[in-house]
Protein backbone atom coordinates (compact mmCIF):
# COMPACT_ATOMS: atom_id res chain seq x y z
CA UNK A 1 0.00 0.00 0.00
CA UNK A 2 1.30 3.10 -0.97
CA UNK A 3 0.86 5.66 1.96
CA UNK A 4 1.00 3.02 4.25
CA UNK A 5 2.72 4.00 8.18
CA UNK A 6 3.04 3.01 11.48
CA UNK A 7 0.69 4.44 13.51
CA UNK A 8 0.28 4.33 17.50
CA UNK A 9 -3.13 4.27 18.63
CA UNK A 10 -2.93 4.93 22.83
CA UNK A 11 -6.24 4.87 24.31
CA UNK A 12 -8.83 2.09 22.48
CA UNK A 13 -12.07 2.94 24.48
CA UNK A 14 -15.11 2.62 22.72
CA UNK A 15 -14.63 5.69 20.53
CA UNK A 16 -10.54 5.22 19.98
CA UNK A 17 -11.10 1.21 19.28
CA UNK A 18 -13.56 2.27 16.20
CA UNK A 19 -11.38 4.48 14.98
CA UNK A 20 -8.06 2.51 15.32
CA UNK A 21 -9.90 -0.11 13.32
CA UNK A 22 -10.51 2.31 10.96
CA UNK A 23 -7.18 3.16 10.10
CA UNK A 24 -6.59 -1.19 10.22
CA UNK A 25 -8.79 -1.42 7.40
CA UNK A 26 -7.13 1.70 5.49
CA UNK A 27 -3.87 -1.14 5.22
CA UNK A 28 -2.11 0.92 8.11
CA UNK A 29 0.41 -0.92 10.79
CA UNK A 30 -1.38 0.01 14.32
CA UNK A 31 0.79 -0.41 17.20
CA UNK A 32 -1.99 -0.50 20.43
CA UNK A 33 -2.01 -0.02 23.42
CA UNK A 34 -4.47 0.65 26.59
CA UNK A 35 -5.03 0.52 30.18
CA UNK A 36 -7.07 -2.12 29.98
CA UNK A 37 -5.89 -4.84 27.31
CA UNK A 38 -8.74 -6.49 26.64
CA UNK A 39 -10.38 -3.79 25.48
CA UNK A 40 -7.99 -4.06 22.70
CA UNK A 41 -8.67 -7.79 21.81
CA UNK A 42 -11.08 -7.22 19.31
CA UNK A 43 -8.40 -4.58 17.45
CA UNK A 44 -5.64 -7.44 18.18
CA UNK A 45 -7.73 -10.20 16.22
CA UNK A 46 -8.27 -7.81 13.58
CA UNK A 47 -4.67 -7.29 13.04
CA UNK A 48 -3.40 -4.37 15.20
CA UNK A 49 0.09 -5.27 17.16
CA UNK A 50 -0.17 -5.13 21.00
CA UNK A 51 2.42 -3.14 22.81
CA UNK A 52 3.01 -3.23 26.52
CA UNK A 53 3.68 0.46 26.99
CA UNK A 54 3.40 4.06 25.75
CA UNK A 55 7.16 3.94 25.02
CA UNK A 56 7.26 1.05 23.39
CA UNK A 57 4.46 2.74 20.85
CA UNK A 58 6.65 5.77 20.82
CA UNK A 59 9.52 4.36 19.47
CA UNK A 60 8.42 2.23 16.93
CA UNK A 61 5.50 4.61 15.44
CA UNK A 62 6.00 7.96 13.34
CA UNK A 63 2.24 9.14 14.02
CA UNK A 64 1.02 8.68 17.58
CA UNK A 65 -2.67 8.82 18.09
CA UNK A 66 -4.10 9.54 21.90
CA UNK A 67 -7.87 8.73 22.79
CA UNK A 68 -7.75 9.05 26.53
CA UNK A 69 -10.43 10.55 29.05
CA UNK A 70 -9.57 13.24 31.34
CA UNK A 71 -6.54 16.19 30.96
CA UNK A 72 -4.72 14.57 33.40
CA UNK A 73 -4.48 11.23 31.13
CA UNK A 74 -3.27 13.16 28.48
CA UNK A 75 -1.06 15.24 30.53
CA UNK A 76 0.39 11.77 31.86
CA UNK A 77 0.64 10.31 28.50
CA UNK A 78 2.88 13.29 26.86
CA UNK A 79 4.66 14.65 29.77
CA UNK A 80 4.61 11.71 32.37
CA UNK A 81 7.48 9.15 33.30
CA UNK A 82 8.17 7.25 30.04
CA UNK A 83 5.99 9.60 28.02
CA UNK A 84 5.15 10.60 24.39
CA UNK A 85 7.59 13.53 24.63
CA UNK A 86 10.85 11.97 25.71
CA UNK A 87 10.53 8.93 23.70
CA UNK A 88 8.98 9.78 20.71
CA UNK A 89 10.81 9.01 17.00
CA UNK A 90 12.45 12.35 15.44
CA UNK A 91 9.70 13.60 13.10
CA UNK A 92 7.26 12.01 14.46
CA UNK A 93 3.49 13.89 14.59
CA UNK A 94 1.68 13.41 17.76
CA UNK A 95 -1.69 14.06 17.41
CA UNK A 96 -4.38 14.21 20.57
CA UNK A 97 -7.91 13.43 20.11
CA UNK A 98 -9.40 13.33 23.29
CA UNK A 99 -11.81 16.00 24.13
CA UNK A 100 -8.65 18.28 26.48
CA UNK A 101 -7.44 22.04 27.80
CA UNK A 102 -6.97 24.06 24.69
CA UNK A 103 -3.80 25.41 26.82
CA UNK A 104 -2.33 21.46 27.81
CA UNK A 105 -2.43 21.11 23.65
CA UNK A 106 -0.68 24.61 22.97
CA UNK A 107 2.00 23.16 25.78
CA UNK A 108 2.06 19.61 24.11
CA UNK A 109 2.36 21.67 20.49
CA UNK A 110 5.27 23.91 22.07
CA UNK A 111 7.15 20.78 23.57
CA UNK A 112 7.04 19.06 20.24
CA UNK A 113 8.53 21.77 18.60
CA UNK A 114 11.08 22.38 20.45
CA UNK A 115 12.11 18.60 19.94
CA UNK A 116 11.33 18.85 16.19
CA UNK A 117 8.07 16.97 16.43
CA UNK A 118 4.47 17.59 14.88
CA UNK A 119 1.95 17.99 17.21
CA UNK A 120 -1.68 18.41 16.51
CA UNK A 121 -4.94 18.47 18.90
CA UNK A 122 -7.96 16.77 17.02
CA UNK A 123 -10.50 16.58 19.06
CA UNK A 124 -13.92 14.82 17.09
CA UNK A 125 -17.47 15.13 17.71
CA UNK A 126 -20.24 12.62 16.28
CA UNK A 127 -19.99 9.77 19.26
CA UNK A 128 -20.01 6.11 18.95
CA UNK A 129 -22.38 5.70 15.92
CA UNK A 130 -20.07 8.61 14.12
CA UNK A 131 -16.95 6.70 15.24
CA UNK A 132 -18.29 3.68 14.16
CA UNK A 133 -19.48 4.50 10.72
CA UNK A 134 -16.37 7.05 10.48
CA UNK A 135 -18.37 9.88 10.04
CA UNK A 136 -17.05 12.02 12.72
CA UNK A 137 -16.24 15.72 12.50
CA UNK A 138 -12.50 16.50 13.55
CA UNK A 139 -11.83 20.11 14.72
CA UNK A 140 -7.88 20.33 14.25
CA UNK A 141 -5.75 22.49 15.83
CA UNK A 142 -1.67 23.05 14.67
CA UNK A 143 0.62 23.76 12.00
CA UNK A 144 -0.79 23.02 8.63
CA UNK A 145 2.34 20.91 7.59
CA UNK A 146 1.52 18.16 9.87
CA UNK A 147 -1.96 18.64 9.21
CA UNK A 148 -1.52 17.85 5.72
CA UNK A 149 0.44 15.18 6.50
CA UNK A 150 -2.06 13.79 8.95
CA UNK A 151 -5.23 14.13 6.39
CA UNK A 152 -4.86 10.61 5.19
CA UNK A 153 -5.48 9.71 8.19
CA UNK A 154 -8.28 11.91 9.83
CA UNK A 155 -10.11 11.04 5.91
CA UNK A 156 -10.54 7.42 7.17
CA UNK A 157 -12.40 8.53 10.57
CA UNK A 158 -14.15 10.67 9.64
CA UNK A 159 -16.21 13.27 7.31
CA UNK A 160 -16.04 16.93 8.33
CA UNK A 161 -12.28 17.45 9.02
CA UNK A 162 -11.38 21.28 9.49
CA UNK A 163 -7.63 23.16 10.54
CA UNK A 164 -9.23 25.60 12.65
CA UNK A 165 -6.25 27.90 13.17
CA UNK A 166 -2.85 27.22 15.48
CA UNK A 167 -2.09 24.64 18.27
CA UNK A 168 -5.14 24.73 20.54
CA UNK A 169 -7.51 25.78 17.98
CA UNK A 170 -9.01 22.37 17.89
CA UNK A 171 -10.09 22.10 21.51
CA UNK A 172 -11.20 25.81 21.36
CA UNK A 173 -14.06 24.46 18.37
CA UNK A 174 -14.87 21.71 20.41
CA UNK A 175 -15.39 23.68 23.62
CA UNK A 176 -17.80 26.01 21.25
CA UNK A 177 -19.64 22.76 19.63
CA UNK A 178 -19.78 21.96 23.99
CA UNK A 179 -21.91 25.02 24.72
CA UNK A 180 -23.93 25.40 22.24
CA UNK A 181 -24.98 21.36 22.75
CA UNK A 182 -25.18 22.14 26.53
CA UNK A 183 -27.66 25.64 25.56
CA UNK A 184 -29.80 23.97 23.26
CA UNK A 185 -30.55 20.83 25.06
CA UNK A 186 -31.11 23.35 28.08
CA UNK A 187 -33.76 24.67 26.14
CA UNK A 188 -34.86 21.68 24.91
CA UNK A 189 -35.97 20.15 28.43
CA UNK A 190 -36.89 23.33 29.49
CA UNK A 191 -39.27 23.48 26.71
CA UNK A 192 -41.03 19.81 26.92
CA UNK A 193 -40.75 20.25 30.77
CA UNK A 194 -42.79 23.09 30.52
CA UNK A 195 -45.35 21.31 27.88
CA UNK A 196 -45.77 18.73 29.88
CA UNK A 197 -46.78 20.76 33.49
CA UNK A 198 -49.13 22.92 30.96
CA UNK A 199 -50.87 19.44 30.52
CA UNK A 200 -49.81 19.10 26.80
CA UNK A 201 -48.59 16.28 24.83
CA UNK A 202 -44.50 16.55 24.49
CA UNK A 203 -44.48 14.30 21.87
CA UNK A 204 -47.34 16.23 20.03
CA UNK A 205 -45.65 19.55 20.68
CA UNK A 206 -42.41 18.30 19.17
CA UNK A 207 -44.15 17.88 16.00
CA UNK A 208 -45.23 21.90 16.03
CA UNK A 209 -41.58 22.98 17.28
CA UNK A 210 -39.79 20.60 16.31
CA UNK A 211 -38.89 20.96 12.38
CA UNK A 212 -38.87 24.81 12.55
CA UNK A 213 -36.51 27.81 14.40
CA UNK A 214 -36.70 25.81 17.99
CA UNK A 215 -35.19 23.02 16.24
CA UNK A 216 -32.19 21.48 16.91
CA UNK A 217 -30.43 18.30 17.19
CA UNK A 218 -30.49 18.09 20.63
CA UNK A 219 -34.39 18.50 20.63
CA UNK A 220 -35.52 16.36 17.89
CA UNK A 221 -32.98 13.49 18.81
CA UNK A 222 -32.83 13.44 22.65
CA UNK A 223 -36.08 14.46 23.56
CA UNK A 224 -37.97 11.21 22.26
CA UNK A 225 -35.01 9.12 24.61
CA UNK A 226 -36.23 11.33 27.46
CA UNK A 227 -40.09 10.73 27.05
CA UNK A 228 -39.31 6.96 26.50
CA UNK A 229 -37.27 6.92 29.59
CA UNK A 230 -34.23 6.43 28.25
CA UNK A 231 -31.50 7.38 30.23
CA UNK A 232 -28.47 5.34 28.28
CA UNK A 233 -25.53 7.06 27.49
CA UNK A 234 -24.88 8.49 23.95
CA UNK A 235 -22.95 10.37 25.67
CA UNK A 236 -22.22 10.40 29.57
CA UNK A 237 -22.98 13.27 31.99
CA UNK A 238 -19.54 12.49 33.57
CA UNK A 239 -17.57 13.19 30.12
CA UNK A 240 -20.09 16.06 29.18
CA UNK A 241 -19.95 17.47 32.61
CA UNK A 242 -16.11 17.75 31.89
CA UNK A 243 -16.04 19.34 29.29
CA UNK A 244 -18.18 22.23 30.41
CA UNK A 245 -15.73 22.22 33.44
CA UNK A 246 -12.87 23.03 30.52
CA UNK A 247 -14.91 25.36 28.77
CA UNK A 248 -15.78 27.28 31.42
CA UNK A 249 -11.87 27.30 32.85
CA UNK A 250 -11.12 28.55 29.62
CA UNK A 251 -13.94 30.62 29.12
CA UNK A 252 -12.48 32.17 32.37
CA UNK A 253 -9.34 32.31 31.65
CA UNK A 254 -9.76 34.77 28.52
CA UNK A 255 -12.17 36.80 31.19
CA UNK A 256 -15.15 35.77 29.20
CA UNK A 257 -18.56 35.46 31.01
CA UNK A 258 -20.87 33.08 29.58
CA UNK A 259 -24.04 32.81 31.95
CA UNK A 260 -25.61 30.37 29.80
CA UNK A 261 -22.67 27.73 29.71
CA UNK A 262 -22.11 28.89 33.58
CA UNK A 263 -26.01 27.83 34.40
CA UNK A 264 -25.57 24.72 31.90
CA UNK A 265 -22.37 23.69 34.16
CA UNK A 266 -24.11 24.04 37.03
CA UNK A 267 -27.10 21.43 36.88
CA UNK A 268 -24.88 19.12 35.28
CA UNK A 269 -22.45 19.60 38.71
CA UNK A 270 -25.92 18.74 40.54
CA UNK A 271 -26.69 15.54 38.20
CA UNK A 272 -23.37 14.30 38.75
CA UNK A 273 -23.46 14.90 42.71
CA UNK A 274 -27.33 13.67 42.63
CA UNK A 275 -25.96 10.02 40.89
CA UNK A 276 -26.53 10.53 37.55
CA UNK A 277 -23.09 10.81 36.19
CA UNK A 278 -23.21 6.79 34.28
CA UNK A 279 -26.48 8.34 32.58
CA UNK A 280 -26.75 10.34 28.99
CA UNK A 281 -27.14 13.71 28.97
CA UNK A 282 -30.87 13.65 28.36
CA UNK A 283 -30.71 13.08 32.37
CA UNK A 284 -30.97 16.59 32.58
CA UNK A 285 -34.54 16.30 32.04
CA UNK A 286 -34.97 14.38 35.57
CA UNK A 287 -33.66 17.26 37.29
CA UNK A 288 -36.57 19.03 36.32
CA UNK A 289 -39.36 16.24 36.10
CA UNK A 290 -38.16 14.81 39.80
CA UNK A 291 -38.06 18.53 41.08
CA UNK A 292 -34.55 18.25 41.91
CA UNK A 293 -33.64 21.91 40.64
CA UNK A 294 -32.75 23.98 43.59
CA UNK A 295 -35.40 26.67 44.13
CA UNK A 296 -37.86 23.91 42.62
CA UNK A 297 -41.25 24.19 44.33
CA UNK A 298 -43.51 21.30 44.18
CA UNK B 1 -66.35 28.41 -4.46
CA UNK B 2 -67.85 25.90 -2.44
CA UNK B 3 -66.85 26.43 1.48
CA UNK B 4 -66.93 30.44 0.37
CA UNK B 5 -66.91 31.88 4.10
CA UNK B 6 -66.90 35.55 5.27
CA UNK B 7 -63.78 36.07 7.26
CA UNK B 8 -63.22 39.06 9.31
CA UNK B 9 -59.64 40.27 9.65
CA UNK B 10 -58.04 42.17 12.60
CA UNK B 11 -54.60 43.72 12.61
CA UNK B 12 -53.05 43.15 9.02
CA UNK B 13 -48.93 44.15 9.71
CA UNK B 14 -46.13 41.94 8.36
CA UNK B 15 -47.59 38.99 9.71
CA UNK B 16 -51.57 39.43 9.37
CA UNK B 17 -51.09 40.98 5.58
CA UNK B 18 -49.52 38.08 4.71
CA UNK B 19 -52.07 35.88 5.85
CA UNK B 20 -54.97 37.40 5.32
CA UNK B 21 -53.79 37.91 1.74
CA UNK B 22 -53.90 33.88 1.10
CA UNK B 23 -57.41 34.29 2.38
CA UNK B 24 -58.31 36.41 -0.07
CA UNK B 25 -56.03 34.53 -2.71
CA UNK B 26 -58.02 31.26 -2.18
CA UNK B 27 -61.68 33.44 -2.46
CA UNK B 28 -63.07 33.90 0.42
CA UNK B 29 -64.66 37.12 1.56
CA UNK B 30 -62.26 39.26 3.58
CA UNK B 31 -63.38 42.13 5.83
CA UNK B 32 -59.86 44.15 7.64
CA UNK B 33 -59.35 46.48 9.91
CA UNK B 34 -56.25 47.30 11.71
CA UNK B 35 -54.65 50.23 13.81
CA UNK B 36 -53.58 52.49 10.68
CA UNK B 37 -55.88 51.92 7.47
CA UNK B 38 -52.32 52.49 5.34
CA UNK B 39 -50.96 49.04 6.32
CA UNK B 40 -54.19 47.55 5.04
CA UNK B 41 -54.02 49.42 1.35
CA UNK B 42 -52.59 46.78 -0.53
CA UNK B 43 -54.83 44.02 0.71
CA UNK B 44 -57.73 46.84 0.12
CA UNK B 45 -56.11 46.59 -3.64
CA UNK B 46 -56.58 43.06 -3.72
CA UNK B 47 -60.39 42.64 -3.03
CA UNK B 48 -60.42 42.80 0.86
CA UNK B 49 -63.17 44.91 2.23
CA UNK B 50 -62.19 47.69 4.73
CA UNK B 51 -64.22 48.38 7.84
CA UNK B 52 -63.91 51.37 10.03
CA UNK B 53 -64.23 49.02 13.29
CA UNK B 54 -64.32 46.09 14.96
CA UNK B 55 -68.02 46.00 15.52
CA UNK B 56 -68.49 46.30 12.46
CA UNK B 57 -66.25 43.56 11.43
CA UNK B 58 -67.72 41.48 14.07
CA UNK B 59 -71.29 41.98 13.24
CA UNK B 60 -71.07 40.86 9.57
CA UNK B 61 -68.44 37.83 9.96
CA UNK B 62 -68.77 34.03 10.58
CA UNK B 63 -65.15 33.62 11.62
CA UNK B 64 -63.27 36.40 12.65
CA UNK B 65 -59.16 36.21 13.08
CA UNK B 66 -57.57 38.18 15.21
CA UNK B 67 -53.66 39.23 15.06
CA UNK B 68 -52.71 41.99 16.95
CA UNK B 69 -49.51 43.09 19.17
CA UNK B 70 -49.95 42.40 23.04
CA UNK B 71 -52.09 40.68 25.05
CA UNK B 72 -53.29 43.59 26.03
CA UNK B 73 -54.54 44.52 22.66
CA UNK B 74 -55.93 41.00 22.44
CA UNK B 75 -58.01 41.64 25.58
CA UNK B 76 -59.54 45.10 24.46
CA UNK B 77 -60.08 43.58 20.97
CA UNK B 78 -62.12 40.94 22.41
CA UNK B 79 -63.89 42.60 25.88
CA UNK B 80 -63.22 46.07 25.58
CA UNK B 81 -65.92 48.45 24.69
CA UNK B 82 -67.41 47.44 21.37
CA UNK B 83 -65.21 44.02 21.48
CA UNK B 84 -65.78 41.05 19.71
CA UNK B 85 -67.47 39.00 22.42
CA UNK B 86 -70.68 41.14 22.98
CA UNK B 87 -71.20 41.51 19.48
CA UNK B 88 -70.20 38.72 17.41
CA UNK B 89 -73.09 36.83 15.20
CA UNK B 90 -74.44 34.12 16.41
CA UNK B 91 -72.21 30.55 16.13
CA UNK B 92 -69.29 32.62 15.02
CA UNK B 93 -65.98 31.26 15.27
CA UNK B 94 -63.67 33.50 16.94
CA UNK B 95 -59.63 32.86 16.05
CA UNK B 96 -56.73 34.76 18.05
CA UNK B 97 -53.56 34.01 16.14
CA UNK B 98 -51.52 36.14 18.02
CA UNK B 99 -49.09 35.36 20.53
CA UNK B 100 -50.26 35.57 23.66
CA UNK B 101 -51.02 34.58 27.19
CA UNK B 102 -52.28 30.91 27.85
CA UNK B 103 -54.91 32.60 30.54
CA UNK B 104 -56.05 35.27 28.55
CA UNK B 105 -57.04 32.47 25.69
CA UNK B 106 -58.75 30.22 28.17
CA UNK B 107 -60.94 33.24 29.38
CA UNK B 108 -61.77 34.21 25.22
CA UNK B 109 -62.62 30.07 25.17
CA UNK B 110 -64.85 30.61 28.27
CA UNK B 111 -66.17 33.51 27.69
CA UNK B 112 -67.50 32.55 23.63
CA UNK B 113 -68.82 29.25 25.03
CA UNK B 114 -71.25 31.04 27.44
CA UNK B 115 -72.48 32.75 24.03
CA UNK B 116 -72.64 30.30 21.66
CA UNK B 117 -69.89 31.17 20.14
CA UNK B 118 -66.73 29.13 19.32
CA UNK B 119 -63.38 30.25 19.80
CA UNK B 120 -59.32 28.92 19.04
CA UNK B 121 -55.96 30.21 19.57
CA UNK B 122 -53.71 29.29 17.38
CA UNK B 123 -50.61 31.39 17.45
CA UNK B 124 -47.90 30.80 14.85
CA UNK B 125 -44.37 30.13 14.00
CA UNK B 126 -42.64 31.08 10.94
CA UNK B 127 -41.92 34.49 10.62
CA UNK B 128 -42.34 37.13 7.78
CA UNK B 129 -40.99 34.31 5.26
CA UNK B 130 -43.76 31.37 6.92
CA UNK B 131 -46.86 34.02 6.22
CA UNK B 132 -45.36 35.05 3.09
CA UNK B 133 -45.23 31.48 1.74
CA UNK B 134 -48.09 30.11 4.01
CA UNK B 135 -45.40 27.74 5.40
CA UNK B 136 -46.59 28.98 9.03
CA UNK B 137 -46.61 26.54 11.97
CA UNK B 138 -49.80 26.96 13.69
CA UNK B 139 -50.41 25.73 17.18
CA UNK B 140 -54.04 25.14 18.01
CA UNK B 141 -55.74 25.06 21.16
CA UNK B 142 -59.54 24.48 21.32
CA UNK B 143 -62.42 22.47 20.89
CA UNK B 144 -62.22 19.45 18.13
CA UNK B 145 -65.28 20.78 16.14
CA UNK B 146 -64.24 24.61 15.93
CA UNK B 147 -60.49 23.28 15.18
CA UNK B 148 -62.02 21.33 11.90
CA UNK B 149 -64.20 24.07 10.93
CA UNK B 150 -61.13 26.34 10.90
CA UNK B 151 -59.01 23.88 9.19
CA UNK B 152 -59.79 24.80 5.59
CA UNK B 153 -58.87 28.26 6.52
CA UNK B 154 -55.55 27.77 8.55
CA UNK B 155 -54.95 25.24 5.33
CA UNK B 156 -54.50 28.42 3.62
CA UNK B 157 -51.57 30.10 5.77
CA UNK B 158 -49.70 27.20 7.28
CA UNK B 159 -47.79 23.76 6.77
CA UNK B 160 -48.10 22.20 10.02
CA UNK B 161 -51.38 22.39 11.52
CA UNK B 162 -51.85 20.72 14.55
CA UNK B 163 -54.56 20.92 17.49
CA UNK B 164 -52.75 20.35 20.88
CA UNK B 165 -55.31 19.95 22.80
CA UNK B 166 -57.95 22.62 24.59
CA UNK B 167 -57.62 26.15 25.15
CA UNK B 168 -55.00 27.79 26.31
CA UNK B 169 -52.65 24.42 24.41
CA UNK B 170 -52.07 26.76 21.02
CA UNK B 171 -50.79 29.70 23.14
CA UNK B 172 -48.72 26.95 25.56
CA UNK B 173 -47.23 25.19 23.00
CA UNK B 174 -45.94 28.08 21.52
CA UNK B 175 -44.10 29.36 24.56
CA UNK B 176 -42.65 25.70 24.41
CA UNK B 177 -41.20 26.82 20.88
CA UNK B 178 -40.04 30.32 22.22
CA UNK B 179 -38.35 28.46 24.94
CA UNK B 180 -36.81 26.50 23.31
CA UNK B 181 -35.17 29.46 20.63
CA UNK B 182 -34.27 31.43 23.50
CA UNK B 183 -32.08 28.68 25.03
CA UNK B 184 -30.49 27.63 21.50
CA UNK B 185 -30.00 31.46 20.24
CA UNK B 186 -28.13 31.93 23.29
CA UNK B 187 -26.00 28.51 22.96
CA UNK B 188 -25.59 29.83 19.82
CA UNK B 189 -24.42 33.09 20.52
CA UNK B 190 -21.75 31.95 23.54
CA UNK B 191 -20.28 29.24 21.08
CA UNK B 192 -19.45 31.97 18.85
CA UNK B 193 -18.29 34.51 21.15
CA UNK B 194 -16.01 32.06 23.13
CA UNK B 195 -14.60 31.54 19.61
CA UNK B 196 -14.47 34.93 18.85
CA UNK B 197 -12.21 35.54 22.31
CA UNK B 198 -9.93 32.39 21.32
CA UNK B 199 -9.06 33.89 18.19
CA UNK B 200 -11.00 31.37 16.28
CA UNK B 201 -12.62 32.48 12.83
CA UNK B 202 -16.29 32.21 13.70
CA UNK B 203 -17.43 31.28 10.10
CA UNK B 204 -15.21 28.38 9.87
CA UNK B 205 -16.20 26.92 13.56
CA UNK B 206 -19.72 26.89 11.95
CA UNK B 207 -18.43 24.68 9.31
CA UNK B 208 -17.36 22.39 11.86
CA UNK B 209 -20.01 22.43 15.09
CA UNK B 210 -23.43 23.67 12.14
CA UNK B 211 -24.26 19.81 11.33
CA UNK B 212 -23.74 17.98 14.24
CA UNK B 213 -25.47 17.72 17.53
CA UNK B 214 -24.57 21.61 18.29
CA UNK B 215 -26.83 22.28 15.08
CA UNK B 216 -29.91 24.23 15.29
CA UNK B 217 -31.86 26.50 13.34
CA UNK B 218 -30.69 29.33 15.46
CA UNK B 219 -27.08 28.83 15.19
CA UNK B 220 -27.27 28.16 11.40
CA UNK B 221 -29.30 30.98 10.72
CA UNK B 222 -28.53 33.59 13.11
CA UNK B 223 -24.89 33.63 13.36
CA UNK B 224 -24.41 34.58 10.12
CA UNK B 225 -26.42 37.20 10.05
CA UNK B 226 -24.28 38.52 13.51
CA UNK B 227 -21.22 38.03 11.78
CA UNK B 228 -22.24 40.40 9.02
CA UNK B 229 -22.86 42.58 11.26
CA UNK B 230 -26.80 42.39 10.63
CA UNK B 231 -28.59 43.01 13.13
CA UNK B 232 -32.08 43.75 11.45
CA UNK B 233 -35.21 42.26 12.72
CA UNK B 234 -36.47 39.17 11.33
CA UNK B 235 -37.87 38.81 14.88
CA UNK B 236 -37.76 41.95 16.86
CA UNK B 237 -35.71 41.94 20.28
CA UNK B 238 -39.51 43.87 21.86
CA UNK B 239 -41.95 40.95 20.41
CA UNK B 240 -39.39 37.63 21.44
CA UNK B 241 -39.47 39.46 25.04
CA UNK B 242 -43.06 39.90 25.63
CA UNK B 243 -43.33 36.03 24.63
CA UNK B 244 -40.41 35.49 27.36
CA UNK B 245 -42.24 37.37 30.04
CA UNK B 246 -45.26 35.21 28.88
CA UNK B 247 -43.60 32.02 29.21
CA UNK B 248 -41.94 32.85 32.52
CA UNK B 249 -45.32 34.74 34.14
CA UNK B 250 -47.02 30.75 32.71
CA UNK B 251 -44.14 28.95 34.41
CA UNK B 252 -44.01 30.62 37.85
CA UNK B 253 -48.35 30.37 37.97
CA UNK B 254 -47.32 26.47 37.23
CA UNK B 255 -44.84 26.08 39.95
CA UNK B 256 -42.63 25.57 37.64
CA UNK B 257 -38.88 26.82 37.62
CA UNK B 258 -36.77 27.38 34.25
CA UNK B 259 -33.58 28.84 34.24
CA UNK B 260 -32.53 28.51 31.21
CA UNK B 261 -35.65 30.84 30.37
CA UNK B 262 -35.01 32.90 33.55
CA UNK B 263 -31.59 33.84 32.16
CA UNK B 264 -32.76 34.46 28.54
CA UNK B 265 -35.18 36.69 29.64
CA UNK B 266 -33.22 38.72 31.67
CA UNK B 267 -30.68 39.05 28.81
CA UNK B 268 -33.31 40.31 26.60
CA UNK B 269 -34.83 42.94 29.56
CA UNK B 270 -30.90 44.30 29.59
CA UNK B 271 -30.86 44.13 25.40
CA UNK B 272 -34.28 46.44 25.83
CA UNK B 273 -33.34 48.60 28.39
CA UNK B 274 -30.05 49.50 26.12
CA UNK B 275 -31.85 50.19 23.16
CA UNK B 276 -32.21 47.54 21.24
CA UNK B 277 -36.03 46.98 21.05
CA UNK B 278 -36.31 47.24 17.02
CA UNK B 279 -32.96 45.18 16.70
CA UNK B 280 -33.45 41.26 15.71
CA UNK B 281 -32.75 39.15 18.04
CA UNK B 282 -29.41 37.89 16.68
CA UNK B 283 -28.44 41.32 18.32
CA UNK B 284 -28.14 39.23 21.66
CA UNK B 285 -25.28 39.09 20.44
CA UNK B 286 -23.98 42.93 20.83
CA UNK B 287 -24.25 42.21 24.63
CA UNK B 288 -21.46 39.94 24.83
CA UNK B 289 -19.63 42.07 21.98
CA UNK B 290 -19.80 45.11 23.26
CA UNK B 291 -19.45 44.05 27.10
CA UNK B 292 -22.58 44.92 28.26
CA UNK B 293 -23.33 41.62 30.10
CA UNK B 294 -23.60 42.27 33.75
CA UNK B 295 -20.38 41.13 35.19
CA UNK B 296 -18.24 40.98 32.04
CA UNK B 297 -14.55 42.38 32.68
CA UNK B 298 -12.55 43.38 29.88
Amino acid sequence: MAGKKTIGFIGTGVMGGSMAAHLLKAGHEVHVNTRTKARAAELIAAGALWEESRVAIARKCETVITMVGYPSDVEEVYFGPQGLMENALPGAILIDMTTSRPDLAARIAAAAKARGLGALDAPVSGGDVGARNATLTIMVGGELGDFEAASPLFACMGKTIVLQGGAGSGQHTKMANQIAIAASLLGAVEAISYAKRAGLDPRRVLESIGSGSAGSWQLNNLVPRMLDGNFEPGFYIKHFLKDLRIALESAVAMHLDLPGLRLAESLFELLQAEGFADKGTQALWLLYERGLMPGTTH
